[in-house]
């Protein structure tokens, strides 16, 4: 699981770029999600933003990200409240020597066209920093929301600080083809592990399988899931890399070596649950086989942010790290967008291109 | 969960301490458990044990032990097999300065009168060696098979290394009563934590109460979980001892405080179903709590055995540790003994007085 992205800035102020003020759009959420998220459940609401102050900068969206979290997090805001997000935006008027004109910024900005911002400030307990991208061409801006952002460092601590996986160890993933679970299997081939994937279609295992190198992927939907990791893991499973909780995930426990490690990423099949489902007990085989099972939220790692991304940055230009775009289009279509992801439409990461 | 005890010795030779030989009784399990242990899926077997070679010993057993982990455990062994676990014997005969004749051992010899055995010879993987009991008058030998024993152990490691609790911090212990359960309330209370149990009668909870010194204690079978942790964890839950699994665990863990840990030494609700029950998913709250759930079996410590039991016996004679024993009579009645245990009959530590 994500950590939580939300406002570091203040947006309820207003600001004149130059001579007419810059007018933002964006999400407030009126309605808690019942079932999948609607469009009914959203206000598009416009707003002039302020004057730069010395520090602050003036961004304009390209790329806003979709993601598990979303899904899960809002119920723990007071309606109505500004939807968060992540965003790739472009610096287009700057009082911050540090943040150009011109550059582009990942910052947690939520689902809005336009901020303002002193990226120099230090975000709010829980929320990501907002952090100027690193040169990545010729690859596209967007996978500061990838690879190159907070999905690729949940997969980068995750598999080395909560799996703890060592070369030649067998990894589960679920949610394998996603934008973390995509990401996290390279890093562990790259590492010299055997990794199996868990997907949900026929054409996201063959990516895995032949682009990603993952050494077997399963639909999860028709395989029979003991029989795929007999298959696939005839060493049986040091690490399991959790990103949808369910049974499959109580199943993968089950096949397990002793001292096994468990990076509980996400629980993307109960998000749209009203009621927590019922799933087959894990205490039997957390016990027996002495399982270390750990939940995480990537803003654990706030401190050591750059190092994530530098380590998937040298394994992206290494040719190690492929990666994969679901791009949906047009800043009116983000719910869509977030409701196509959760159904599982992407192969790699589901992001909305706002023009 | 308590680790494996099974047989150290080779039970399967002759005896004869002075001129006539002795004979051992034990129990060979010939059919897996259905549901609850029964008396019919034991043979008891009358056996002649060899000679003693130079090392060996000869044990007359005073002192049954019956755990839960005899529930979950025989499944692994291959039919017929004589029943595994813990004893408290008497010295009877010795060929081994080390364990004199009169001197009481703990030992890993299975449902067995007599046993002949080597007790320097390092054990086999998974099973616990065969130790001396220290001094512990006016205390009874039994507390070999209890605080000073397997159960005590378990109560201090899975404390202090998987649980990590700290002065301060709030921990809920399930199973509350049994031998491992109301150890553990009784460490944490020494080390200044706040302590609930959940436990299945109002006397057991009276005892925990008044007894114990646990802060609160509720019936799990009458109360509402939820209500019960909001009255008696006002800071919530730190560090959660689970030796039941079960609905009751998933509850606990959403009560727990970021970062929480969770030490799993059991699942004794679903030992006897043939089919593993299901309960409300857990990954929600390990992710969003960010928890450490891990399992454990108590052999991990097998070289730090002996810091074990010296911390609980420096806690016993300091007067902060209590103990009860549920005895049952007879080495005839052993499966009932078992069957009363799984059934929560005791409180504190069940165990079988064979004469």
């Amino acid at each position: 699981m994500a950590k939580v992205i939300g406002l570091t800035c203040n947006a309820n102020r207003f600001y004149s770029a130059t001579a007419s003020k810059v007018k933002a759009r964006k999400y407030v959420l009126t309605k808690y999600f019942e079932g999948e998220p609607k469009k009914s459940d959203f206000q598009i609401v416009e707003e002039e933003l302020p004057e730069l102050k010395d520090g602050e900068i003036l961004t304009e969206a390209e790329f806003l990200s979709v993601d598990p979290y979303m899904r899960a997090y809002m119920i723990g805001y007071k309606l109505p409240t500004d939807m968060i997000g992540g965003q790739v935006a472009k610096i287009i008027a700057s009082r911050n020597k540090k943040f150009p004109e011109g550059k582009y910024v990942a910052g947690s900005f939520g689902w809005r066209t336009h901020t303002v911002c002193n990226p120099s400030v230090a975000p709010t307990i829980g929320f990501l920093p907002t952090t100027l991208l690193p040169d990545i061409s010729p690859h596209p801006v967007s996978l500061g929301l990838g690879v190159l952002g907070m999905p690729g460092n949940t997969a980068h601590f995750g598999l080395k600080e909560i799996c703890h996986a060592k070369p030649g160890e067998t990894i589960a993933i679920t949610g394998a083809a996603g934008a973390v679970g995509s990401h996290v299997g390279q890093i562990a081939k790259a590492l010299g592990c055997r990794v199996i994937g868990f997907a949900g279609t026929d054409d996201k295992c063959q990516y895995l399988e032949k682009d990603l190198g993952f050494d077997k992927a399963y639909n999860y939907k028709t395989a029979n899931i003991r029989n795929a990791l007999k298959d696939g893991a005839p060493n049986q499973v040091d690490c399991y890399f959790d990103n949808v909780g369910g049974e499959i995930s109580t199943t993968i426990m089950n096949y397990m070596n002793k001292y096994g490690r468990v990076a509980v990423c996400g629980s993307i099949s109960s998000y749209n649950d009203m009621k927590l489902p019922k799933v087959t007990i894990l205490q039997p085989a957390i016990v027996f086989k002495e399982l270390k099972v750990e939940g995480f939220l990537v803003n654990r790692w706030i401190d050591r942010w750059d190092e994530g991304i530098n380590a998937n940055l040298k394994l992206l230009r290494e040719g190690k790290l492929k990666y994969n775009e679901k791009i949906y289009h047009g800043f009116d279509n983000m719910v869509e967008a977030l409701v196509g992801m959760l159904r599982g439409e992407n192969t790699g990461k589901a992001i909305v291109k706002v023009k």
